[in-house]
């Protein structure tokens, strides 16, 4: 299919685009959906309701292909897998790792299987996952369960493991930091926010930004504020959490499989890891939502409900005073698309009125519901 | 906030990519959650479906910020009515309309009303709209009753109407036809395939090709094809639809808007408006999902469909004999992400398979329902 008269395409993903800073791969075994250029959108309520002199985006990673930030790290361990002759793939999930193995498996026509903590993954996520055709395990357990099942499987048969344990997803996944950096215009953010469950996300970043700059790239690097769920903070606790609970089931992990490397980002940036309560996570939903016109699932908004409560306790306000010459800039890491979750979208505004088909009815409607129809 | 010392933005949307082909707005008034740029990515097995010496592209629009292509139009429509001093703005939709007007309405800072069919719209398109916060009524009627009572009541009052009988909402979507011609490296497809249901999309993406030729960016146009449902057909049948059904809801429309205009494009390109059942609609979903690793809703398969459909008539043989120097292109416009309809996407795989949380209860599991491990 490669013929020289093929018109040049210019969706090549994150291995076209950032392959020179990648470990070497055959392009004949790239696989790509077009992963990654996501959006990075000012966020000007959020960054009123930090503080002065702060301006706050939004790396919008929900707009992959599949719908979440696991797409670039999952475009690069599949391609490698299928480069190293491999015909069955295998994750553990809360979700969004299993939606984006599923797509890429199936893209490179090998087989995939996903294990999965039973009744406590999103709709969206599993509807994708068996769409493309994922052979999908249910176990009665929770993530951490599912992923030492599937430790212990990728050791006893030929099976690519697509968890971020596999360093190629950390690879593909650190091409984030740098499309933020060459977002901002060939600089690092002050600050990066992100939300952390398994805590390959927060290690990949800060690999991408040490990279860049050692190659030059950027003059400084960020401070590295990573969020955990309270029902479900292993690394602000200092201990596993055996049964985590939290609304952001993306990232209600007990035990994250990259807490060494997480704490090394946080350390080495001189950042934090904290917690932030469901109802705080809710509530950034909601503004995001109401205020800046961007959905994202429950664990998203982590990353900038973290910000928001650095902020109600000075923490940006030392650290952006007069004497900066510009603004700070805050980076918050949007992991995934709202649709995802529609049950919990549903519930962070009012269900539908219902009136007959004709104007009338419309009117009366919308005014017994108080909504003012002259722009007051 | 317009600070000279910010740093430059990458992820403008339309009007910074595509200004000096819009009519001219202040760009204070611009509202943008980073729309288009959405990937064209290669259909190796539908390209072998439909012909030899053919490429077929698809274009996935379902990966702009709501989910759908509606937020191309949606961007420029919702800037002009905020620089028009507009407060309320209301759309009659069967989803993703509600979506994309509710987000950017959020954004804009202006009141928000949609109008949907009851009980006839996808899961997530619903939650969208509830989220960002619109007041969504719904009327016991259909699409076409829907918005003759928006159209009533925006000339009662002072709401903008953004429906795609706004010509604002077509002059943001024409980008989408200057994108795939940016991204096949300077020129048009030879044919563009494309769902039909308000006719709205055909006729903004045809806009595009003429203007783009007129301008001398590309040196020929494509030849249109559109697909109905055929469950609600009206340009191909010739009358309206009363009752239209179909399980691609998105187009579940029985008198379009643009209907003359769809027309136009058809016949001035040479090409067809033609229909697709729901069986190949979900066939085509099927492919794409587990081929191309790409998820849409069943609306977005139309133009998949449709392609498949004229192939096995023999429709491009026809067109791409050994006479051409090249491959013929088509693209394939896809939508709507397929995490906005979870429900359709569920029966196009199997559900869960469910095992205790061990290794053998997962393996014994696997056996049982006949999935080799060993890449057999």
């Amino acid at each position: 299919m490669l013929m020289s008269d093929r018109p040049p395409m210019r969706s090549g993903g994150i291995i076209s685009k950032y392959g020179d800073y990648l470990p070497e791969i055959d392009p004949a075994a790239a696989v790509t959906l077009g992963e990654g250029q996501t959006p990075l959108v000012e966020a000007r309520a959020v960054s009123e309701a930090v503080a002065a002199g702060v301006c706050v985006y939004l790396k919008c990673e929900g707009l992959n292909p599949t719908g979440s930030f696991k797409d670039r790290g999952m475009a690069f361990a599949v391609s490698r897998a299928r480069e190293a002759g491999y015909r069955v793939a295998m994750c553990a999930s809360t979700g969004n790792t299993a939606a984006s193995a599923a797509a890429y498996c199936a893209r490179a026509g090998m087989r995939c299987v996903v294990v999965i903590p039973e009744a406590a993954i999103a709709a969206g996520k599993l509807a994708q996952a068996v769409a493309h055709g994922a052979v999908v395990v249910a176990v009665r357990g929770n993530f951490d369960q599912a992923l030492a099942i599937v430790r212990d499987m990728v050791e006893r048969h030929r099976i690519a493991l697509l968890n971020s344990l596999n360093p190629d997803r950390i690879e593909g996944q650190k091409t984030a930091a740098f499309e933020v950096c060459d977002q901002l215009g060939g600089r690092a953010p002050d600050h990066l926010a992100i939300p952390v469950g398994n805590a390959g996300n927060i290690t990949a970043y800060w690999k991408g930004f040490r990279e860049y700059k050692e190659q030059g790239k950027v003059s400084s690097m960020p401070i590295m504020l990573g969020f955990q769920a309270a029902g479900a903070a292993p690394i602000v606790v200092g201990h596993p959490i055996e049964r985590p609970e939290t609304v952001a089931t993306a990232i209600r992990i007990g035990n994250p499989a990259s807490w060494a490397k997480a704490v090394a980002a946080r350390d080495e940036s001189g950042g934090l890891v904290e917690s932030v309560t469901d109802e705080e996570i809710l509530d950034a939903c909601r503004l995001l939502a109401a205020r800046e016109g961007v959905l994202v699932e429950p664990a998203s908004a982590a990353s900038v409900a973290g910000v928001l409560k650095l902020a109600r306790r000075g923490y940006f306000r030392e650290r952006s005073g007069a004497s900066r010459r510009q603004d700070a800039v805050i980076v918050c890491v949007l992991t995934g698309h709202g649709l995802k979750d529609p049950d919990a979208m549903m519930r962070l505004g009012s269900g539908p009125l219902v009136a007959e088909a004709d104007t009338a009815s419309v009117e009366a409607t919308l005014v017994a519901a108080g909504t003012p129809l002259d722009g007051r």
